[in-house]
């Protein structure tokens, strides 16, 4: 939580052959979850659909739940970070635009379902969670920036993320129109000028 | 859409035996599409959780798509009405807690996974527009007195409605925490100063 810590971890190391085809089974891996559910993906596919021998999912992953819950965690960590231009507003106009890209994907279509965290087994639960505190984070740091420059009064970041993500949500999922750069501008001047104009400035 | 119609349809006639089983076999299908999903569920079942004979099931609803389709509308119907009490602040604010609630309940539930239309089929997906539909136009009608009556600015009716709905339907669909009356006041209150900041007032 220092200042200046990036949002990502450190990149892996882009090591041989075995990273390139573990990236490649956790790839396939995103996709067929996302087809499939968590519960429904078999090995055979993942390694089809990975373009690798069968025993190398096996002998990478020999536990189904925790090459579910890697492949969860490494694509969730793009949708997570947002930018500190020195614009709040701009910055977050930008993440939720990205948000909609990624909820429109297999995947950010995967996270909608499996986030439901009731029905998922308790190390699912545990990687959902680390999602979302990774994001509940981001948006914490690039926050508490605007208000150390007096750019926004000291407003709750946690409510200011659900504030702003959940209109994204709702307009993805439901599908009946496109999210454009227009909603994310929209979105973000509103919610901005009501804190503006109900947080007292401390 | 003229001023002074109620948000809801004429009461059905409150006839006898007849419309009491066709109660029952609706509300043992929404029961039982929560839990098995539109594809999954049984007419065997259906009759069983009503307490009639299948035979019932069968003759009122012929068509399983049909059965589907007049349970979601008719029990959609309570989460649409926002009443007018000529606080509009207040007035969203229950509206936001009974959509809460009725989010929490199975067939909030239901709804939620069925309102990604691509998946369903053309009629189920026309009923889910009009779920919608009634829900956009009962909410026009609502910010439209409110308009009327100096209340707020002219705003567009139907982005403030995905402005309150959207974080209530993240926070109730993480289910990391209960959805609070605090938490409805708190999101009406940011989104009217929001858009008292941001609409001319025309």
């Amino acid at each position: 939580m220092a200042n200046g810590t990036p949002d990502r971890p450190p990149a892996r190391r882009p090591g041989g052959r075995n990273a390139r085809v573990r990236a490649q089974i956790l790839a396939a891996t995103v996709e067929l979850v996302a087809r499939d559910g968590i519960a429904g993906f078999r090995y055979e596919e993942v390694a089809e659909f990975a373009g690798v021998h069968k025993t190398s999912v096996y002998r990478n992953w020999p536990d189904r739940e925790e090459l579910v819950v890697e492949a969860l965690l490494r694509y969730a960590e793009d949708l997570a970070s947002i930018a500190d231009t020195g614009d709040i507003h701009r910055d977050l106009a930008d993440f939720l635009l990205a948000l909609a890209g990624g909820l429109e994907t297999p995947f950010g279509r995967t996270l909608e379902q499996a986030l439901q965290p009731a029905r998922q087994s308790p190390a699912v639960q545990a990687a959902l969670g680390r999602i979302l505190d990774q994001r509940v984070a981001a948006m914490r740091r690039r926050v508490d920036a605007a208000v150390h420059r007096g750019e926004l009064p000291p407003v709750d970041s946690s409510f200011l993320g659900e504030m702003i993500s959940g209109p994204v949500h709702l307009i993805v999922n439901r599908g009946v129109r496109p999210f454009t750069r227009a909603d994310a501008e929209r979105i973000v001047g509103v919610v901005l000028a009501g804190l503006r104009a109900t947080t007292p400035s401390a």
